[in-house]
């Protein structure tokens, strides 16, 4: 996002200042993130975004310059939200799988972005690819510190676990009809949430090592009390 | 699809006979696959499957009437497949998640077909709702026999593990640019196929009882024989 100096900057040279730059840039973004979640990249229109926000077309390309640029600011700013997110995931995959799942319910937003992407960029380049990777690259090295600490099986790859990790808690969200058509339920239905963190949290297992499964199961069970750290 | 009766007495009486109206509703059924596959249902054209198929617009209508109808028709053919591959699925998950996973990779179209759904339907009725909750009850009716059997564990409910199993292999394909961003390689990559076949048959584990893990890894490690059945 440009700095609050940048704007002024811009405001001042600009279309006409606005009273309050910031709260109309997160308006637009806001705006912006609803109408890429609802029609994809390709399907976005920065005239409805405008409209929604409540600003002049003019006054949008003024700020974030074009769609590219638009879509990318939305991503950056979705990646720094979901890094802060990661940062306190907890150690313990019976306690991080349904943690994570729990903020897809609440960003199915971010996922139906991707997965319009998903059906539309496929084999070209990323837009912000390099800066993507380096994004997952950091989530991948905090699942490796993980298994370093003993919390999760280095059996596995870092990168395998977190697609693994990713796969089971989004799949449900992305494919909410299969879902539907699976469990019976909708996956809005609280009950459904209730049934899947619960499914999630005793699936974890298959993340810890496998020595140390049976002290997790015992700890968690409340049968053996933990001595120290 | 129509019986082959149906088809020679529709084509008497319609816009001209076809030489071969078995062969005109396949090549016309393969159109309209590739279709929905990369427009989805809303975005999909008629007379771009017809040009496809490479016959007329009437034609196209005469056999199959509107595009719903047409859907339709896709929609069985692909369930009717799938119920084959179904029941030939191995016992032992370390076989049969690689066995899913290869099956997701030829059959691409159908996943993106689904995609596409996901975020065109969502809340709405589906198509041909009733039938295909009846064909996914099938799969997992087969998973509880299987839980039956001791193949898999019964500690999960079937719903949970069909959803967990389609989410592992079908996810990776499904968000191809997160699993590029993720590992560094294309899912049309062979090497990613590979490393990812060898992870799920190792992960598929955690299907298992646990209490038969440790049986089912001799086995596998060819540490004890097979006595009996």
């Amino acid at each position: 996002m440009l700095s609050v100096n940048a704007i002024s900057k811009r405001a001042a040279a600009g279309p006409g200042p606005s009273r309050n730059p910031e709260r109309t840039q997160e308006r637009i973004l806001q705006a912006a993130f609803k109408e890429f979640a609802g029609q994809g990249f390709a399907g976005a229109r920065v005239d409805r975004i405008a409209r929604r926000a409540g600003i002049n077309k003019r006054m949008l390309y003024h700020y974030f310059g074009d769609k590219e640029s638009l879509f990318r600011e939305v991503l950056r700013r979705k990646m720094t939200e979901r890094k802060a997110w990661g940062d306190i995931t907890p150690d313990d995959p019976a306690e991080s799988l349904p943690y994570w799942f729990e903020l897809a319910c609440r960003d199915m937003d971010w996922i139906r972005m991707l997965e319009w992407e998903a059906l539309q960029f496929v084999e070209k380049r990323l837009i912000d690819e390099d800066r993507r990777r380096d994004a997952i690259g950091g989530a991948v090295e905090r699942i490796r510190m993980r298994q370093k600490l003993g919390h999760l099986s280095d059996e596995f790859s870092a990168k395998h676990i977190l697609l693994a990790m990713i796969s089971l808690t989004w799949f449900p969200l992305a494919f909410p009809q299969l879902t539907r058509l699976i469990t019976g339920q909708s996956v809005g239905d609280p009950a459904f949430a209730t049934a899947q963190k619960e499914f999630l949290s005793r699936f974890a297992l298959a993340f810890q090592d496998r020595k140390l499964q049976h002290q997790f199961e015992s700890r968690r069970n409340g049968r053996v009390k933990r001595n120290s750290r």
